[in-house]
């Protein structure tokens, strides 16, 4: 997330109790989790396998819990827990403030939208023109929806991320990071029933125009979805995946995280795709392999028998 | 959908301002997609490809952008764009009226049924006789509930279908179909939480008597289901597909469009159904295949390594 | 279920009209289905292939339509529909009573959680400390949340079992077991959106301490989660199984019923659990298997072409 306006780093070293090392005097511009960072950026790191990305990673200032040698015109951060840290200058600029009405005072609707009844809208989100939003569609706080954009009836914009700190030397394994992204959803999309996008832990999760989902379908924090991809029902897709246009799912596809899925790709039903793969290509299978190379093996496993059968003739 | 009286053919040619051809004077009884067209349709083509098959189908008058020779007592309507002019009309015949209420005035509730709150049912709607409908439950336009129903929570019956014309030479590639078919769930089905059952885009969604669904099962458009099925969690049926009576298919199965489940076949779980399959026989994998055959292949595939010593001994 | 307090075994074979043989004078501590009965239990039978186990497991008193020996201690009840019997006396202590309110009287919040507007809770529902419901939730009577849980949008807590009674020789096959089971969710859990989670048919449903489900996860009856799991999305867990503390489901696995998964097992995206497997190890593959001999049998595919080639070497 970027901050309303750069935050002095002295005062959030005061706030998080922190022993500020390196460029002491800057002015951090925002927060974000390691997976997009950029310059200004604060950033925290609490394991040493993490060190050397973290500090030499786009992000200005690392939230660290070891003295190490700053690069220059970067600051460290030092404290004893840097994941409770980031999670209280997160929750400082994004507090928690419950909704008591359906639809917040702040929503701005665009002209010659319509919501039907029981629909849900938190804060500070923003409706575009010519947009319908079916009943029981819950939209939460800070998401953006665009102009001509359908979203259909039991679908969730904006849930939260799937995206703990785990350390198993605890009572409780799995610490939720709070997340301050948001969701886009741009012009022309339509969105079927009882879909799921979570927002960004700290990036935005995107649709890009003219995309249209099925029904069930769920999206992961901070995936960025391109143009007029066509993403059938029950399709799951984890969190900071990338898919470039014109991208195909088919229904029951499961796609990992982290990965891009290139331009124009199609990918069969009930596929998983676990790694990046190029685009203007059909897949299948889980794992998912080119479309053509998948069918042969399956006319390959058919002949295992026959195979078998010429073996043993041969040992005769 | 079949119109609520015959329409004459020079009033949808005005309103869509197209040339008529053939059997001039004749009336309209329906307007109709090509995957379910009848005697008294319309139904439109726009791509060569298709241009025989539709003038040769069931349908009386076919929308197209080609002049072409008529078959006797059949007419064509010519524009430049069929789709846009089927839209046209269906928009005519369907418009869009949106909800202020959470149950419409118009909706018809039979004796003994209770809806809980939070429940909306859109516009033209009946609901039969002891029916429990359960809280958040979204029934849009149009749909038929019959006597002994459950739908329990979250669930969405008459969302959109998932059913676009796509062309890539333009900004937005695809574009909705308007869809005028409705959902008819008969007596005695059962529906679990967050399931999704699509309306028809111009006939029926249709779920049988005694059938039972799982939670987070989607039903694509136009599929019909039979009687007495049963259908287990995360289970998605694509679009125009036909399941004879007592089909079982277990958790996450996939079926795709436009084919057959035999009367009485059980799918396991997990399977992918790309075929059409006959009836009475149990079946597994992806692609689907009898179980009994592919338990074998299973077995098959490990016993490759065992194969690969044997050959590698010949050799020595 | 257990009863409010003991019932006298002779009102309840008046209630269900039934010939009380053998230890007649005791009273039912509760009613369960036979996955989950213990001393005390009234349990039915119905299918002779069952009679013996029923009669001897930890139930006392067994609903049953024939005349059989009784150990000692235990008692019959003997009537002709064991099944019409079993519903009889469930919905006679958990009759259906429809709630008219968002949030029903007899609820109980504890301090410092919050429900959103739009959030339906059912008879009899008790929610801890600290707890947060967001828009569009729907917890059914007689569940339990605890303390610091998170329930997110579109997610129903304690809809109906999937369980039926099936016969096919009448009109419907299959009827509905009336479930008298809970949802309980202890503390610290988090639910993602659109989930949902069955009450127990009997039993109880549980989601153990710290466990954190992503979004369209699906829980069946009587199930049991263990503390600190971790379960990605759409994955769908079937009823009457356990899953130890510990143990991470990833996207889109599918587990079978009345199964065990060990403490600390991994099983990767897509799989399909369909027998008990050990804990301490990472699984893969529908039928799941050890992920290292899967991956071994994945590679042995690829090499069936080469095979080939090399006996039809030694064949020339």
């Amino acid at each position: 997330m970027q901050f309303p306006s750069p935050v002095s780093l002295q005062w959030i070293s005061e706030l998080i109790d922190a022993k500020l090392v390196g460029n002491t005097s800057n002015f951090a511009t925002g927060i974000n989790e390691i997976h997009k960072v950029s310059k200004g950026d604060l950033v925290f790191v609490d394991h040493p396998k993490y060190y050397e990305k973290c500090i030499n990673s786009e992000a200005s200032f690392i939230i660290i819990n070891k003295e190490m040698e700053v690069p220059l015109g970067k600051a460290l951060l030092i404290v004893e827990k840097p994941f409770e840290a980031y999670c209280k200058i997160v929750n400082h600029f994004r507090p928690f403030v419950p909704s008591l009405k359906l639809i917040d005072d702040s929503v701005v609707v665009g002209e010659n939208s319509f919501l039907y009844p029981n629909v849900f809208v938190g804060k500070n989100v923003t409706i575009g023109k010519n947009t319908i939003i079916y009943p029981n569609v819950t939209i939460m706080d800070y998401c953006e929806i665009g102009d001509n954009v359908i979203i259909q009836s039991g679908t969730v914009i904006g849930s939260n991320s799937f995206y703990y700190n785990g350390k198993k030397d605890r009572g409780i394994w799995y610490q939720k990071m709070p997340d301050c992204g948001k969701v886009i959803i741009e012009n022309h999309v339509e969105i079927g029933a009882s879909c799921t996008i979570d927002r960004g832990v700290s990036h935005d999760t995107i649709i890009g125009q003219g995309t249209k989902l099925d029904n069930m379908v769920h999206i992961g924090h901070d995936t960025v979805i391109g143009k007029n991809c066509l993403i059938a029902a029950q399709v799951a897709i984890a969190g900071v995946t990338t898919l470039e246009d014109g991208v195909t799912l088919w229904g029951q596809v499961g796609v990992s995280k982290t990965l891009t899925i290139g331009a124009n790709a199609v990918v069969l039903a009930q596929s998983g795709v676990s790694n990046t793969i190029e685009g203007n290509k059909t897949y299948f299978g889980t794992p998912v392999q080119e479309a053509r190379i998948k069918q042969k093996e399956l006319v390959w496993v058919k002949r295992i028998p026959e195979l078998w059968e010429k073996v043993m003739r041969i040992k005769e």
